[in-house]
């Protein structure tokens, strides 16, 4: 076999067999394709994609490309969630120990990421001595105990995604929907997985501008699910405006515990509790989304969900005060605030805007190398819908320094329009596609 | 400037300026620009194509990006001619000579080339001692005294598109209109020429297969000379079998030069003098095409053209006894038979085919580094329309080894197909576009 032939029947749009597939994904991992050829394959298939089942073969090739995380010896279904990212997206840290509180597994490989704030991995690491340095033999230890993991990706898993992950981003080949749907998949595969619940962001400050993009990649997951033998369940949601109030990585950590109190309702709660919902539908702990929701709404109210965080703490390491006293997490100094500048209804909201004002403060990676201000962040004080008096505080900005501060406070300043009527609602889940 | 934007930019099927297509011929050429986003920048242009202002940006960049080949202080118009290449088509070896004797300059770089036989230079080294090794200085001072010189490409022309040409070929980007047009034509222009008449191959042994992607890139081409101040000319010429009857180095020039003696009449002479007249045409030598041809055919009775072959011979130190003793040239001694092996009349020929078995013979090259045959290749002693006795000589192929000649054999077996009726001659002159 050459790998040219094979670049050509791409170029040519002609579908790729699963031994083509093969052999490309261990070409890559192997280094024996070079970068020029799988670049111009990435252009080739961002123009001409892939069938479902070719990203089958991809999805699978990828995830075997590398070590698995086997957690066949841990008892019971294995529920994975990913977002496809959007501002002030803190589910897992609400969902997850909502989820294991009910028994069901929730062992979870994140990310760090680039963009407004850091990952869910550096949320964690937000507070004191949490670690997410986890063996596969800890691993599986921890969710035979308590069922639940939150860790950073083991560096030999699905090393053809990550050679592949890092060309896209060079190569303007990221906006492909089956080289996206074959990364996320691939990861969650090798990483253990047997259902995933993917929460695709829609609008403004995410990923996919558009619903039809959002659904599509959500039809493209569904059906991999269907060729790779997992369960998969899609739920697309909102980004016309950040989904919870608090944008950072401290910041976000102090939205989750105060949810997991019940101190906090809103679009954050009902996307983590959706999203939970159906983790334990795939795990068939409940038979519908109400039935899941109603439960993962009981264990905020009986405190076992907020119990099953600070075991998640304690656990790895991480500093359990936290939960009662806030001021141990780290909180950056210099405070801005964003004040309105006329009377009115909040009427909409630029979420990437935000989300830029965001990274300015600190809290979120530029390039990979860029370390994070945990402290750094933005709480909203408003909503869409929101009435609001001239000179009353937006937003409050905190940064290490107020140059970063007034820096954000620049962007911010254009982020939110408000104008006389009050405005109708913005849906908040916008479709839900199972396999 | 980011070269990501510059690639997404294409991608997204955007206009690229001036500017940004300097910057990508000068991050080639410097090899600021990684393989990889080149490569997937060609993939991109293979899909997204480049419109007629960008080509001409992209081949004037390429042209300026290495050495330019100065021929200003040679008085008059230099002439050049450049083949896509088809099988035995040695029309450079007859009409340089023509065109120079009346006067007219032809500075030819000539390549090696891969596929069927070897190029220009491959077939002036099957003449002993000919030299193509030219520096600007000889060149210049052999143009004013004799018009003729035919040389190898110098190594620092165009560098940016040596280096294009090498990706292109790795990464299945070769059959792009706009990088074909830009790579012939950045040549010709750091070459030195006034005027260029491309004779662009059309049908089954040659790169375009059909008439309208022939005329497609002739377009281009004409577009092109009007837009970087060249005078171009098309002409569109048959594949449908080969040119001439012989087909390898040492056998390209015999027919050469019994063509320039006027032993040799047919679709060689025919496409020789058409692409010549169009040279004498360009520079204004003569006005009408058929006045041009005229002027050839006189050239090739009166001796002037083969006396200026002697010329252009004695000039480059090659041994000018070849013209009256073809023995000295060399042939391989293994000849085999292809014989009919029904009677009727030649219906059609796989040019391709017959390509491919004259590479087999060693005429041709497989890959740059190998080395050629110059004795090897195939006579062919029948043309479409030609009457055949069942076990008559088809043609005749000469190798270096019995096993070679076997191996042509076999391939050229079913290049030629035999039937009971007589068929219409196809056309051969297929379209000319001029600017």
């Amino acid at each position: 076999m050459d790998f040219l032939d094979i670049l050509l029947k791409k170029r040519q749009g002609k579908k790729l067999t699963k031994q083509e597939m093969d052999y490309f994904v261990s070409g890559v991992t192997n280094e024996t394709i070079p970068d020029y050829q799988i670049s111009a394959f990435l252009m080739a298939v961002y123009f001409q994609s892939l069938d479902e089942e070719e990203t089958a073969y991809l999805t699978t090739a990828m995830a075997n490309s590398g070590e698995l995380f086997d957690l066949s010896c841990v008892p019971g279904f294995k529920a994975d969630k990913h977002s496809t990212g959007g501002v002030s997206d803190t589910t897992t840290l609400i969902l997850a120990p909502l989820v294991a509180s009910t028994g069901v597994n929730v062992v979870k490989m994140s990310g760090r990421g680039l963009g407004f704030s850091g990952g869910t991995l550096d949320k964690l690491e937000a507070i004191p001595h949490f670690s997410i340095d986890v063996t596969q033999q800890q691993a599986i230890q921890w969710a035979k105990k308590s069922h639940i993991v939150i860790m950073g990706q083991s560096k030999n898993l699905t090393p053809a995604d990550q050679k592949l992950y890092a060309l896209r981003d060079v190569t303007a080949t990221v906006e492909s929907l089956p080289l996206i749907a074959s990364s996320i998949m691939s990861k969650k595969i090798a990483a253990g997985a047997d259902g995933i619940v993917l929460d695709v962001k829609c609008g403004s400050g995410a990923f996919m501008k558009t619903l039809e993009d959002a659904q599509r990649l959500g039809s493209i997951m569904a059906a991999m699910g269907r060729h790779v033998g997992k369960k998969i369940t899609v739920v697309i949601s909102s980004m016309a405006q950040p989904l919870g109030n608090y944008i950072g990585n401290s910041l976000e950590v102090i939205e989750a515990i105060e949810t997991l109190k019940g101190n906090v309702k809103g679009d954050l709660l009902t996307v983590s509790i959706t999203l939970g919902a159906h983790m334990l539908l795939l795990a068939e702990k409940v038979s519908s989304e109400e039935e899941g929701k109603a439960l993962l709404l009981k264990q905020i109210e009986n405190g076992q969900g907020l119990a099953k965080f600070k075991e998640l703490l304690q656990q790895q390491g991480g500093d359990c005060n936290v939960i009662e006293d806030k001021t141990l997490l780290p909180i950056s100094p210099c405070k801005v605030c964003l004040l309105a500048q006329a009377s009115g209804y909040v009427q909409s909201m630029d979420t990437a805007c935000i989300g830029r004002a965001s990274q300015q403060t600190g809290a979120g990676r530029k390039q990979k190398t860029d370390s994070i201000d945990f402290g750094a962040g933005i709480i909203l004080k408003k909503r869409i819908g929101h009435k609001v008096e001239k000179g009353e505080v937006l937003a409050e900005i905190y940064s290490a320094s107020l140059e970063r501060s007034q820096n954000a406070l620049a962007i911010l300043q254009n982020a939110i329009v408000i104008g006389k009527d009050c405005p109708p609602q913005p849906p908040l889940l916008l479709d839900i596609i199972t396999a």
